[in-house]
């Protein structure tokens, strides 16, 4: 694939998988995606814990660490941007949901070019979309990165203007979710809203790093149920993922937002980086 | 693999697939699992109808007609029963959920042996359970055979007994919707009922071919919404699926059911075999 640089399976170089591992047939596995500045993966140890509670929620066994580690090191060195994305899967088995007694999981590491233009932590606003598409409800696979992923390829299918830099998502009830590819933030009244993840969606890295650090520079932070009025109500609204970091919305269907002081502050946080 | 005894993708014996592939990356496809007995698929039809809407609510092209139909006749050939499973991926991309312009979807064949001690339309009764495991709520998935499979996964990996044929699984309101791998019929006052499946689930081709035997043979069919107690209550109680065809339940969890008169009468119209 053009764009893509290298691929190793296990550790070792290989673009193509057995076509019995269960990534592939039933989508069971993880996956993280991890940005590199510097030869180095930004938030590794967040990354590692959500795969970690993945494999859990699975009932997957956990990867090896420290093999693993080294994988992706060797990966990351001397690359100034990269994005390296890990797949888990639980390996191959025969036909059938069942598992093998014996599992084997396998490694799929992918290393591909920074996106052309993606600045991280950039001021510059986003324009985005209500999706149609409304998230599966399933607590039991709510917040984790796994595999079964077409709800965000149904949703990113409804837009093709590449001016549109997102879209987002509300679940079976009407609840706005997050983004196909990020999280929601809104500030309203200075405090800073963030959707439950209880019964759907993917608890972001990005996430996780922007509450921690606006709880640490004394923000009220919430995790929130919140409705569309809630959103497009909002005083500031920002998204969030691994690669672009923080970015505020600019535009929401024909609704303008200001990039306000509390967006302003956090921005200023994450500036320089803070890993 | 052992148990499998070949494969191709896109009619080439192959056993590896690009790890680009959106089948691994997000599910993004559909399969179907054809049995074959004397050389021929059975329900082909069926199973191609199926394919076809699974297509459209993807938003995929559909596969090539002539082209898949000979693949899938060059491996059932000479077979005197053997399993097809057919993937049919989105094929590759960049890294992303945004599917390419140009998508060019794969076709992975897979042939196994026909499963040990498999008789289909066997009158030997199934022992069953209930599963923990409630399937996520998806209407626009529902009904497709599509390759996020983890709820099927999930409730699967919770029994290890080989005395256990199937487990039931209810969605997220505790509805009765169908089997880890099959569908579920069961009779109350001499009327079939299965499990209407507007929010999720999987319409099985035995479960179409057995709506349409049963109401070509003057028996009432109806898609209902049923509860635990339904089940526990109905008067005959079956389960379907491609390979093993239609098998009473003689155990679900402690209670007994007979082999009742509507199921004695299908199992006769499916045997011997009407394609």
């Amino acid at each position: 694939m053009s764009g893509i640089e290298s691929a190793w399976i296990n550790g070792e170089a290989q673009t193509r998988i057995d076509v019995h591992d269960r990534g592939l047939q039933f989508g069971d596995g993880l996956f993280e995606t991890l940005a590199v500045i510097d030869g180095r993966i930004m938030h590794w140890e967040r990354h590692r814990a959500r795969l970690m509670r993945g494999c859990q929620r699975l009932g997957l066994p956990e990867p090896p660490r420290e093999q693993l580690e080294r994988e992706l090191q060797t990966a990351a060195a001397d690359q100034p941007r990269a994005v390296l994305k890990l797949l888990y899967t639980c390996g191959c088995s025969l036909r059938g949901y069942a598992r093998p007694d014996d599992i084997r999981a396998q490694r799929v590491l992918l290393r591909s070019a920074w996106p052309a233009g993606l600045e991280r932590h950039s001021p510059a606003g986003l324009r985005i979309i209500w999706c149609r598409h409304r998230l599966a409800s399933q607590p039991r696979l709510a917040g984790i990165k796994h595999l079964n992923r077409l709800d965000q390829v149904l949703a990113r299918a409804e837009w093709q203007d590449p001016e549109i830099n997102e879209g987002l998502l509300r679940d079976q009830d009407g609840h706005v979710i997050e983004g196909v590819a990020s999280n929601l933030f809104l500030v309203r009244n200075g405090v800073l809203h963030t959707p439950r993840l209880d019964n759907c969606g993917v608890a972001g890295v990005m996430r996780e790093h922007l509450m921690a650090s606006a709880r640490a520079a004394g923000i009220e932070v919430m995790e929130s149920c919140m409705d569309e009025n809630d959103v497009t109500g909002a005083d500031e609204l920002f998204l969030c993922n691994s690669l672009m970091g923080m970015r505020p919305v600019a535009r929401l269907a024909g609704q303008r937002y200001e990039t306000g002081p509390v967006t302003r502050r956090l921005l200023s946080l994450m500036n320089p980086e803070s890993a």
